[in-house]
Parts: C-alpha cells; sequence; structure tokens
C-alpha cells in the first residue's frame, strides 16, 4: 500500500489550522508556524493558548523543519514553547527570522535554535519535500506563503495574504509563482479564510497614506496613532507623513519599538534617525510638531494607550486639542474595551478616529474577490480552507464550490484532523483528541477546565471560609474564625457574619456528638444561609480543629 | 431670583441619559424612564445595573410623575426598585403599560403602583407640567417621546426613535406634532444619539420582510429565528412570512413568549391561534413545515440559541438542513459570545444566516441623516446629545454645531450631571457624586470596587489558604491545612502542596518565640513560593490557631 501524505491543520482557538500545521510524509515531518492566541474573556486568568502539539511529540525525531510564513505572534508566538521540545532548524525570511530572534533571545533557549534566513523565489530541500516559499502581501513586510512539493504532489498554503498591488513596500504578491505551480498541478490548496465573509477586494494599504495626509493637515495638536506593534508598514506610513509635515515621531510601547528597531536594522523600515525622538522629549515640542506611536490598539489597559485613556503613563496626558487615531480593527471579544478606551479619551478631550468612523485601517487578509482569483491562479485538485473560524472556512468552501471544486474535494475540518492524500484522493480522517493548551504564568497545561470553572465560580460570588474549634462534648469553642472575599463587602456585612457564625453553633449543636462529616453539615447551612441573605452562592468551606 | 428648571440625565453604564431622566422645577420633579443596563465583561458576578438615582432620594415627595417612552428593559427594568422607593403614578403608553404590568407582576409591589395608561396625542398636567407625549417608531410598538412645558419653555425629549416611513404596524412617526413643537418653540430638545456615528438614513423595518420572504423561500428544513424578546414588529414579520409560507410558528424562551402573549392580549400582535404551535410539536411536523423563534441573540449561553448551540435544550436539537438566523445587532461585548455561538451551530450542521452576510437585521435608533431632520424640525434653542456613550454624544454634538446651533447653546454631558435652564440661559451645573448601582443577587449596591477587585485577583488565579497550629515551643504541630481553588489543578499539584508546607513549617521555625503576625509572615513566604513556582499570585490568607 502506498504510502499518504497527513496534513494536520492545529491550534489555535477558535480559528482553525492558524497557529500550525503539521505535514507529515512516512517518518518525515514538516510544521508549517508556531503560533499563538489569547484567551476569550471567559477563560479567566489565562494568559495565552498554544497548540495542541501532543501529535508530534513521540515523533520529535521525525521532525525535519519548522517553515514560518511571518512574523506576527499568532504563527511565532509559540516557538519558545516548541523549540524546547523539539531540535530542527527554523526556516523564516530575514525580516521574520529577526522578530524570531528578538523574541527567543528573552528565553532559556536563545542560541541553540538554528534560524535559517530564507527569501521568497528560494528552492530548497527538506528529506524528500522540495519547499518553495513565495511572496504574499499582508499587514506585515517580508510575508511567505509555501509551495511544497511532496512524493504525492504539490501542496500549496497560503499564509496570511491580501492581494495588495500598492503595498507599502513596493513589493506586490508573486502571481507568477502561483501560476507557475498551477501549471505544474496543485494536488491541494490550504488557503486564508479570515475574511470569507466579506465581500469584494480589500482595500490597498496605500489607501491609508491619503488618509493620513489628511488628517495630518487638519490636526493641530499633537497626533497619536495606535495600531499593532508587528505592523511595520503602517509604521512606515504614520513615518512618512510625519516627515511630510515636518512633525516628529516618537515610538512608544516595548513590542513597536523592538519591532522597529529589528525592521529598521534589518532594512524592513526606511526613517531617518532625525525624525525620530523619545518620548520624554516630546512634551518639549509644540504640539504641532509631534506624533506619537502606541501600543494599545486592542484596548489593553497596560499598554501605552490604555494608560493614557486612564491617565497612568508616566511621561504623556491626553490634553484638549490632541488627535488619537485608533489604527487597528477589533479583534472579537476587545470591541468593548476598546470602546471604554475612545470614551476615556473622548473624556480628555482628545478628537479620537477610528476604523467605524474614519478610512484609517484596512485588513492584511483577502476577502471573497482576492480568494476567487487565489482559487483560479492555483487551479488546486483539493481545497481545504484554513486560518478561521468554522463560519468563514464554510463560507470560503462555499465559495470554492461556486467556483467549481467539487464537493468531495473540498474539506472543511477542525483542529487536529488528520486529512490523508494521495495523488488521486483526499480522505478525513480521525480527529486527535484534545485541542489547545493554556499558558498561565509560567504553566503551561497545568490549568484545565476544573480550575476554570472554579475561577468562574469565585469571579461570580466569591469565597466564605469558616475554621471551627468544637470541643469533645460537641459545642463550638471560641468565635469561629471566617475569611471570605469578593463575596460581599465585608464592612459593611457585620448582620451577615453575625449570622453565619450562629448558623455554625446550630449546625454544630444540632448534631451533637456526632462529629462525622461535621464540616460537610456546617458547610450545606451556610450555604443556605448566605443565598438566603444574598442570593449568591459563594464557595463554602469549613475547616473544623 | 427666578427658579430654574434642572435637567439630570441618569444612570447606565456607558452610555448617557439612556436610562433615566430627572426634570425639576421648585418643588415638583418628573422623570422620564427608569431602566436598567447590563454589565460589562470585567464586572464580575455582576447581575445587571441601575442608575444612581440618589439625588431624589431625599426628595420622594416632590416626584410627581414617571413618564415612561417605551417597553425595552433599558428604560423599564429599573421600575421594580424604583417604585418601592417613590410613591408617583406611572404613565405609559397601552403597551408599553402592559409589560410594565407584566414585570412588576413578578415583584413584592405588584399592586401598589398606580399605572395611567396614555396615548401618543394626549396632552396632560402635572403639577406646573404640560405633558405631551407624541409617537415615535422604534423597534417596538407604541414608542413616545415627550413635549414637556415647563414654566421655563418647552422641552422635547425624543426617546428611542428612527423615522421609519414604513414601520410594521403602519404607524409612522408624528411630524406634524414635532413642527407644532417647533412653531410653538422648543427651548431644548434632548435627543437619541445611538447611530451618531452611523451615516446615512437607517433602514425601514420592512426591508426585513423582504430578506425573510426570500430567505424563507430557499429553506428547505427548520427556520430558527433568534431576536431581541422585545422585538415585537420583529416577531409579527416572522409571523407574517410564516403564515404566508405555510409553516407554523413555535415561540420559545420565557422572555418572548410573555412578550407575545401580553402584545396580542393588547392588539399589538396579529397572530391567528392557529399558526402557533408549543415547541414541543415542532417535532411532529415536517421540517419544512416549522418556524422557531428564539431568545439568545446576544449570545447569552442560557437562553433558547444558547442551549440549542451546545446540545442542552430539552425539545429541540439543531441538525443538518436547519436554518438558523441571527436577527439582531451585536451589543458590544456580546461579539465573542455570539460568535462562538455561530460557530457551535453550524458545527451541528446547520446554516447559519446574521446580520454580517445578511439583510437580516435593521437598527431602531436613527442615523445622521434623521438626526439632522429631528433638529430642523424641532429647531430647538438649546440642545442636549443623550443615549449613547460619550462618544456618540460628541459626533451628535458635532452635527448639531454644523447644523448651526451655536457651540454654547450645546451640553454634551456626562451621567449625574445638572443642567440649569432658564428662558435664556442653559448652564452646566455640578455633577453629582455617584454614577450607577451594581445589582448582584439580591444586594442592591453592596457590592462596590473593593469586591470586584477581589473578584478578579480570584477569576486571574484563586486562593490558597493555609490553617497554621503552632504550639507554645513555637513549632508547627500537625500538618497545616490547605484549601486552594482557581489556582492550579491540585490532584497533580502534589509538589507545590509539600514544597508550601515545608515554607510554613520554616517560615515559623526562624520565626522563633516570637508570634507578632506570624500569619503575615507566612502569608508573604507562601506568596513569593507560589509566584517562584507558578508565575501566578493567587490570594493567600492564614489562619493561626
Amino acid at each position: 500500500m502506498a504510502e499518504k501524505l497527513r496534513i494536520i491543520p492545529l491550534g489555535g482557538l477558535g480559528e482553525i489550522g492558524k497557529n500550525m500545521t503539521v505535514i507529515e510524509y512516512g517518518e518525515e515531518i514538516i510544521i508549517i508556524d508556531a503560533g499563538i492566541m489569547f484567551p476569550e474573556n471567559d477563560m479567566l486568568g489565562i494568559d495565552l493558548i498554544i497548540p495542541d502539539y501532543n501529535y508530534i511529540l513521540d515523533k520529535t525525531n521525525n521532525i525535519k523543519a519548522v517553515l514560518i510564513t511571518h512574523g506576527h505572534e499568532d504563527h511565532v508566538g509559540a516557538l519558545s514553547h516548541l523549540m524546547q521540545l523539539i531540535d530542527a532548524p527554523i526556516y523564516a525570511t530575514k525580516l521574520t527570522a529577526g522578530l524570531i530572534k528578538g523574541k527567543l533571545k528573552q528565553t532559556k533557549i536563545a542560541g541553540q535554535v538554528t534560524l535559517r534566513t530564507i527569501k521568497a523565489g528560494d528552492v530548497f530541500h527538506v528529506g524528500s519535500f522540495m519547499i518553495e516559499p513565495f511572496h504574499v502581501t499582508h499587514s506585515i513586510p517580508d510575508g511567505v506563503g509555501y509551495g511544497i512539493t511532496t512524493p504525492v504532489g504539490l501542496i500549496v498554503h497560503t499564509g496570511d495574504y491580501k492581494f495588495d498591488h500598492t503595498p507599502v513596500d513596493g513589493w506586490p504578491p508573486d502571481f507568477a509563482k502561483l501560476a507557475e505551480f498551477s501549471q505544474r498541478g496543485v494536488l491541494c490548496l490550504l488557503a486564508d479564510s479570515t475574511n470569507a465573509d466579506r465581500p469584494g477586494w480589500t482595500q490597498s494599504e496605500v489607501v491609508i497614506t491619503a488618509a493620513f495626509e489628511d488628517l495630518f493637515a487638519r490636526a493641530e495638536g499633537r497626533i497619536i496613532v495606535a495600531t499593532f506593534a508587528s505592523l511595520i508598514s503602517r509604521i512606515q506610513q504614520v513615518a512618512n507623513v510625519t516627515a511630510h509635515h515636518g512633525r516628529k515621531l516618537a515610538i512608544t510601547g516595548r513590542s513597536m519599538r523592538d519591532n522597529s528597531r529589528i525592521a529598521r536594522e534589518l532594512g524592513y523600515l526606511d526613517i531617518p534617525k532625525e525624525l525620530l525622538i523619545d518620548i520624554s522629549q516630546a512634551n518639549g515640542l509644540a504640539a504641532n510638531k509631534v506624533v506619537i506611536l502606541a501600543t494599545g490598539s486592542q484596548g489593553e489597559p497596560t499598554a501605552v494607550l490604555g494608560r493614557l485613556a486612564t491617565g497612568r503613563h508616566a511621561k504623556l496626558n491626553v490634553e484638549e486639542g490632541d488627535t488619537v487615531v485608533l489604527s487597528a480593527h477589533p479583534i472579537p471579544g476587545n470591541e468593548e474595551m476598546i470602546y471604554r478606551i475612545i470614551n476615556q479619551l473622548f473624556q480628555r478631550g482628545a478628537e479620537v478616529l477610528h476604523e467605524g468612523i474614519a478610512n484609517v485601517h484596512v485588513s492584511g487578509h483577502a476577502s471573497r474577490e482576492e480568494m476567487k482569483l487565489m482559487i483560479n491562479l492555483v487551479k488546486p485538485k483539493f481545497f481545504v480552507p484554513v486560518h478561521g473560524e468554522l463560519r468563514h472556512l464554510i463560507a470560503h468552501s462555499q465559495l470554492a464550490g461556486e467556483m467549481g471544486i467539487p464537493e468531495d474535494n473540498i474539506a472543511v475540518v477542525e483542529n487536529g484532523t488528520i486529512l490523508e492524500l494521495d495523488e488521486h484522493t483526499m480522505e478525513v480522517g480521525p480527529r486527535i483528541p484534545g485541542g489547545y493548551i493554556f499558558v498561565d504564568g509560567s504553566g503551561v497545561g497545568d490549568v484545565g477546565p476544573r480550575v476554570l470553572r472554579d475561577r468562574e465560580r469565585l469571579a461570580n460570588s466569591g469565597f466564605f471560609i469558616a475554621v471551627v474549634s468544637i470541643d469533645d462534648e460537641g459545642t463550638v469553642t471560641g468565635r469561629p474564625k471566617i475569611i471570605s472575599r469578593g463575596f460581599v463587602y465585608l464592612d459593611e456585612a457585620g448582620d451577615i457574619m453575625k449570622g453565619a457564625e450562629e448558623v455554625i453553633v446550630q449546625t454544630v449543636r444540632a448534631s451533637g456528638r456526632n462529629r462525622d462529616h461535621i464540616y460537610k453539615r456546617i458547610e450545606g447551612a451556610l450555604s443556605k444561609y448566605l443565598y438566603a441573605e444574598t442570593g449568591r452562592r459563594p464557595m463554602v468551606y469549613t475547616i473544623v480543629k
């Protein structure tokens, strides 16, 4: 029986195949990307989420390469975890490699990882695979997709992409390479589905420059632009317009400063030194000479914009006359925090512009017309929509169906599903158990659903713990010690505390000398009492000494 | 000195003047609306939020009337709290009064409240005020705004409105009344700002019918429509299209069933009895004969749609072939939950349509062109944007400015700000301390920022409590008892527990016989140890016996 190729989209939360893809043939494995996701609002206390790559852990010797598409966190953020477990080279383009190096520097595996710099258009071999990175446009420069010639046929993975004819760095997508792939015959296309519900064609990054030019011409005070720290091309655009209007630029926020420094060093960001000032110099300049680039466009309270909104920034105060621009799209779940910050900035007298009311952001992902172009350029036999939530994958699969790809040749699958391909067939295999792994503090995977359920209960009503001493006669001695937090404002709840003590004394008395599970009976009585008094259900525990 | 009129927008969270407005002249007070808001995602454990109406509490005898604009929760939901404290009649139109009666029935003040039914076009007097409710169109029938002739002049409050020329109930807004007000001269307009950042004109409810007709014609299986329980006109539209396509309608979800029953009884919903089935009958009919109206359009996990998405509905399973329609707009903060439910429904094989991809919802609020029409119809001397977050109020005020209302005649204020008017001037007075009040379980106002901060810490990392016995020699006796939840999965954290016990023993030993604040020293040492082990900061307490 001939060997089959296995493709396994992995990881992520909600989005499918976003953070990692495993490609396996015989005893050879290639991994594409290793990214993180951020938790949803009800994943309490979780810092970040990494793919559950359990599948490859007993095959680590088979892993031949980790191919990276671009430098965004959701594609490289888990490398610091993954590379502790495997020993394979990372392949990435120059900017992406620079950003990865910057991140690995902060970990204990710095220096132990082999990082091979590639460029779009290269052709190289890894085991039985021939790898051809091709240039794509996205919201960070130097992004690539991969053509991977396997023993069963050519697989094309788009990475994150849009077809931007006029990107900020002047380097359009490599249409010729895609057409060449299709001439050679593409067995399977894995394509970015993020915007599968957006009709039309995503606007070029170039429209942002026009919007900024207009906005800078009108602004009389300082201009504060918040965007993603990794949106290098946006940083370039702001720098260009800043220079054009005779202002100076301060880049703030650690991640944005780090990324800008790396991108400048590697030649992906062209900002003359004279244009840049430190944030501490901004207050010494006339307001109409200052532009500030800031992190915090997703409403993160501890990032620069969040601190500015609440007046907690050490060096800068937002004032009347300032113009704040949110040059970013809210990631679902962040809307509430972002609108809160917008209101707070208005409260301080600033003018606030955002995507909803001005043309200050465009997506980095292809819309439906671009998706059609991708499919028609590549002409794959099999089609696997990836990158996006299930709803996006389904929309993308319907689009592919409308374009003539037979339904049986399209696989909409969830993370961990094994796709098996040979020259003629694609089969949807079993789904590997497990999904994603929570990272909380320094713990990886030690917080699961049970701990989260406890956190949810604590978040709703707090806890109430009583330490009770009972003598041999079955009588409470002394006053029970009570510790409670998150339940009720204790300073004003004296009656409830007194009532709880009374409940304890009576429960013990009613039990006489029967001390079997007396703590359980006290807990039951306390829970009932506290619910009757407040309508809340704190976690109740009793320790009997 | 002549008496001034005071207008005080109150209550709500984020939105200003949304839930309550106080109008005061001398010793007479009128209240417009008494609604609730739902908490934001980081207001842990809070059930709902009511306006902080402390200002009127020592003047309850002055309150002459509570005027209600329409029957939505954010305008009537706090009546059950407010009416416990004051003794004034509620004025509401027929449908609104019916809905209020339904809600008060569930409270202890049922029967004690005077509810006066009014209708649009009425003129009545309350103390020195002449009150003229006027018909507006909104996403619930029988809505009104109020013209209030006060001793200093005519105040017009729009309530929630849009200018829908073709509403489902065939009753267009009362343009003539607004024009008449302007002829008499309007001192001040308080106007709905919800959509102040939406250009153009909000679509008429009538477009929904076309979209539903189209969708019903194509659907081959069951159709499940989720919408707001109070969106009576949407329920009417679904019923009409259901009848037109020879299907039967099941209305599910307690609030939607209650509202539909009341609206039918009062003649605001025209659904023949034969059209309706109970949800338990739905499974007995052919799939293409069934339509189900459901609650849960905001992603609430315990509402009908949430239970369907996770397979927890007792009588219904979503299956391949079903079409689910979310006929609602996500309230900011709910997007994540809504998208999760959409993905879950897709997972079950349903086709899911929502506002983002089909024309299945229109807003109930005026867009910018309607706002301009309102201002030009009413021609007020002073303008106060209300209903909306600060960002909307500012956008609305800029629009009013562009239309020629002098900047000094426009007041953008926050909740609790006292506006003082006479015939010629409007002054922004002081802001009353306080904002909104949390309701948690049966507690009103007993959970504040301190309890919420504790809940946030508990939500992030849980708690860790040690009960330690120390003998007179200063030695730990027995093993410390440890209770911990939400911190780490205890079954797999034996090492950490052992380490913590060791930390306790060593800390006590190092303290010798000095037992002053020994619990503090243990807590400090434990916190440090747990952070070093896990990178987390649970709440740590120690009880020394």
